[in-house]
């Protein structure tokens, strides 16, 4: 579907192509004097975010977070949709598959503006760049709030029976929005190089953008963080409860093997006959559990 | 609360927004031309340290550590606290929401200073600076000594049931003061690039947040070691008790195996009858020992 | 076998060796004037990729995936073949142990193609070249569709049991493939410089390079992030199966201690003559067992 | 303590303070115009090294490896001493607190030495530098010995039971000896510039400071990795230990089940009467022994 | 002992020392105006590679390995051995301690060659600085076999007893390797700079370099997977065989108890008078049995 969104007496117009089949794209390629590699790119919806420059006419691949986006996708492709803009001097051409409220909301607050500003594809570009980049604000502070309320439960010890995998998936999306807040702001630094009459236009967007990489880092480190500390605490809750096992053992095993012996129905056991046989054998058996205590104890083991 | 702290005989003017309304600083705003996007981030009270310079009036924000802040706080936001400054040719204007006891020493030391030096905004905002940067000292010496105290109690094997959580904890804080006095160093640079008549003041100050960077850089590697040794030495404990009871149980398995079968009630059975049952079945488990204590010693295994 | 490709009316030639005996090979070189240190290199099978200029030829050599390399192979000779190419100003000379698939393409294209071009010989050797680097596509689609699988399955606990060899092995092909990879791109921007009349032929080779290394570092680390969870997985599983064996044994350790004293066969032992010794047995018994449930319940050790 | 130690023809002087009183420190800080902030450092015993350029008079902090330092230090503070040291066109200020071994060899060397050489203060505090970064060679030396009689006591499992103290403590150190060579050749070299006539002289110090930076080094990994080493042996072996008493108890589990069903009192079990009963039993145990034995061989675990 | 390898038409000398006394040394010194820092040099035998140029005479030391060196040596010292070259505009001094082979192969070589060539210093001392390098590929290359050959045998688990102290060692002998090529590559641009006439001589020689590089840091690599994946693999055996001793135990321990209480002897057992008592006991183990595999099974315990 083609639409033209914005006209503006200085002769720019805005065309924005949802979900375009290959002739309606090859007609504004025509039509704008588009690059046929930029077009190519366009149609491959796994393509990462790129920036170029031909023949004066800037072409950009973003992909912005999907918030429709399945809960346990864990690639760039199920997590993130692709949008491609091409800037020319007095055109600018968005192509994208869905039709995505932040789109809508940009389209929106520019219908109902000037339409006699300069560098209008620019700034609109722009825009559309910040919104896209925006919408990994949500899911990264979603997951942090998530990974803040596993923290508490892991130190509560009363966390999910399938927590690591779901700390291990939380790692792989946090390494995701990382990776693509890294090219937001790698592409926007090549677009502001030439185009420095916009500068303050483009630090602003570009602020926001690094803000939402140190987050998506701290993610990123937390999530690892907080999966290695759960692993380190299980294992040394095990251990603390093989430890009383091992100790318990070391007072039974000798204790059982003696009633063991005189459980023996051999004719000729001249302890059994005493009178006193019994009670020694108790005796005995506590003296072992006194040495073995003393033993423990020495050894700092019973603390 | 808008306040004037200082008016200099050269015209220059302090003032000092406390937790001011939108009014306030509205007025502030239009009064010394400050740029609308800088006033906007002085809204914004998780903003990150920054620096920018729009129309010659430098924009700085900082984040000052809380002396108040909670002990298992672990996030910017609540380590720390917010505080803006607008440096002109012949004003400084510096925002905050709380009046810190930090922020009352430069305020008063200035106030009985000489009113007629030269570049006054810069001086001021970088004695700010310094202040805000050395709330950091604090935290990072009790952290410090902590460690020092947790790991002499971990080689004396009498650490807090709760070690992990609490050196987890001082490596999320030591993480944050790093990644602070990080941005204070980056930020100084900056300013420094344009204001090279001040460099004497600037380098004194860049001094000390180097080396407040090297103590947290320290105090992240110490508790991360720390952590790590922790964790292997209390494994190792645990397999020291554990190779005790396996060795114990080497011996009692067949020991207490041998008892079980003359314990049996066959009425068929030549050995229960013989006078020297009983002694034999004594020499028996003594040969049985003394060949597993050869194998285990062969084995290096009773060191 | 030495052929001759293609011949275009300006006097450019493009000749193909496949597997050229040493006589050929020298042939070819006081033909073309190659060197004779880059000759040498062209007969050595383990050469690791490079570019090098030397009187205005181009030497490179490049290693492209072998599809038919055997299942386990895990060193860069096992998984690649060289091809190596002579670059000059109205010559191409290719050099190739086999003759595959994607060499046969790139020639089917250029046999029906204008032959009056400028530039063939670095038209031409591009091609090559992004067609040896998208032999590496095919393998890595193929090891991270293997890695979801093993994903899925490790999480299900249904996995092979050789998956710590599969995936090790797995890890040290997607170590080989990013070092492929990033030496493509290396080598294909040393050639860019030079050759900037043809830059948008490069640049749209190497973005699919780096797309390529992208997925290969992806690929790196998922697989290195997988075996790292597996491992984890594993003994976390193994310790909650111990930790039911060791609370288990507490239990049993001392009933079965207690019902060994009354299986003691001791003339004097006033207990198994009461009426009601048997009764109290179990009701000790009972009472240690409620007294280690709750001793464990205060530890928390029975969720 | 203020000494003049060295007056040349041409008019250098050589003033040494030893643990300097305030006043004193004072003094000579008008007599040589040194700058405030520089003798303000003097008086820092925790400053870290630092090379200035003020008015042409260069200040310089250094630490030394303080030869007396007790065993255990593991900080900069308790392993190291400062030294600061003021160089003018024809005066060099030295300050220490204690007056070391090191400090008096350069002393008398340049007592006995030619007193109209050009540069003086530039090369006798070159001199000292060179002697404070020797210092740190014996420690290392000592450090590199123990590691090594360490790794071999590991690798014949009898080394101390305090080994992993021990090594913790060891890579503490190197962690230092690392930081403060670093420091040591990064002033150097800052040094350098604009001393570009002694360039030769600057040089075979830097050369000493990069092997004695490659050896704490490769001392700071020797010992992590020997600590690693150390850990994941003792883990091995402990595991072994556990194989075998897991291996006895499957074979001996079962027997003692059966001896124990035999052991019974009831007064109806027909197995007991029969004549053959007490060799079925040792039948039945050993065809389980058998078997038991053969399961493991397929499974491997008996080599 | 003092000889004059070659001596050329155009006035060249290469003189070669083995073994010199301080004399021989200096004599040399004193003969073609070495630097005495450099000869200085000369005498330490631990130094380690660098290059310099005093005076227009380049300095140079190597570090070969040695082909004699001891299995177990692990540190720079005990693996190679020193070179020292001073390469002049008409004279080559070499100094060594012993005749290696690689240094008869190049005198050789050179004695029979033309000696009328230009720049015959700069070409023979980069011929023995290739052999040098060249030394390292045989120990890499065992070591890469042996390191295949460990692979194969810890995945078919016949690895020897004595694989990680192996693997250790060979991952020390890695990283020494790593460095000295390191340094060896380092040394040759520092030269190449300068000498621009022999460029493609020494891009040959540096490609080698690069070579032995990429497989020395191939080497340590792997050896430290290999390592690591060992211990993981020891960990996760050891582990399956505990997880069948717990499986088993914990049917065994409620069995062994039951038949524990009817090997009681009190007098009032109504039990062991029952004509069913020993069938029911029977029936209730089996009960227990069928009971603790549904509990196993549920939990996934039993694949
Ligand atoms: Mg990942
Ligand atoms: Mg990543
Ligand atoms: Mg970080
Ligand atoms: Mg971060
Ligand atoms: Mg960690
Ligand atoms: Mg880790
Ligand atoms: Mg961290
Ligand atoms: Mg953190
Ligand atoms: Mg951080
Ligand atoms: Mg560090
Ligand atoms: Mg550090
Ligand atoms: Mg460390
Ligand atoms: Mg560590
Ligand atoms: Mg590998
Ligand atoms: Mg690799
Ligand atoms: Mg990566
Ligand atoms: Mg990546
Ligand atoms: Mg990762
Ligand atoms: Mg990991
Ligand atoms: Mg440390
Ligand atoms: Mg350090
Ligand atoms: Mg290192
Ligand atoms: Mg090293
Ligand atoms: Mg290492
Ligand atoms: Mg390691
Ligand atoms: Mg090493
Ligand atoms: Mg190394
Ligand atoms: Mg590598
Ligand atoms: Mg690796
Ligand atoms: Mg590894
Ligand atoms: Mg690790």
């Amino acid at each position: 579907m083609t639409e033209i969104v914005l006209k503006s007496n200085t002769g720019f117009e805005w065309v924005s192509l949802v979900n375009p089949s290959i002739r309606e794209l090859a007609q504004i390629a025509v039509q704008y004097n588009l690059h046929s590699a930029s077009v190519h790119d366009c149609l491959e919806p796994e393509h990462l975010p790129k920036y170029e420059v031909i023949d004066e006419v800037a072409f950009m691949v973003l992909r912005a977070y999907d918030l429709g986006a399945s809960k346990d996708g864990d690639t760039v492709q199920k997590l993130t949709n692709k949008i491609a803009f091409f800037i020319g001097k007095d055109f600018l051409v968005t192509i994208h598959r869905k039709d995505h409220e932040y789109l809508r909301v940009v389209r929106n607050k520019w219908r109902v503006s000037r339409k006699d500003e300069d560098n209008l594809a620019l700034k609109i570009s722009t825009d559309l760049y910040a919104a896209a980049m925006n919408t990994y604000e949500i899911p990264i502070k979603d997951a942090m709030e998530l990974v803040e309320r596993y923290e508490e439960a892991i130190f509560d010890n009363n966390e999910p029976a399938t927590i690591i995998e779901k700390l291990y998936l939380l790692r792989r999306k946090a390494s995701i929005y990382k990776k693509m807040l890294f090219l937001f702001n790698e592409l926007l630094k090549k677009q502001m190089v030439g185009n420095e009459m916009l500068v303050s236009y483009f630090k602003d967007v570009l602020e926001t953008g690094e803000k939402l990489q140190y987050y998506s880092d701290q993610l990123y480190e937390d999530t690892n963080n907080l999966l290695n500390i759960h692993l380190s605490l299980a294992s040394h809750r095990t251990n603390e409860v093989m430890k009383v096992l091992t100790i318990l053992s070391v007072f039974f095993l000798p204790l059982t093997f003696i009633v063991g012996i005189y459980g023996m129905n051999f004719k000729y056991m001249p302890e059994l006959e005493s009178v006193w046989g019994y009670s020694a054998v108790w005796l005995v058996m506590l003296v072992i559990c006194v040495g073995i205590y003393f033993w423990f104890k020495s050894k700092g083991w019973l603390s």
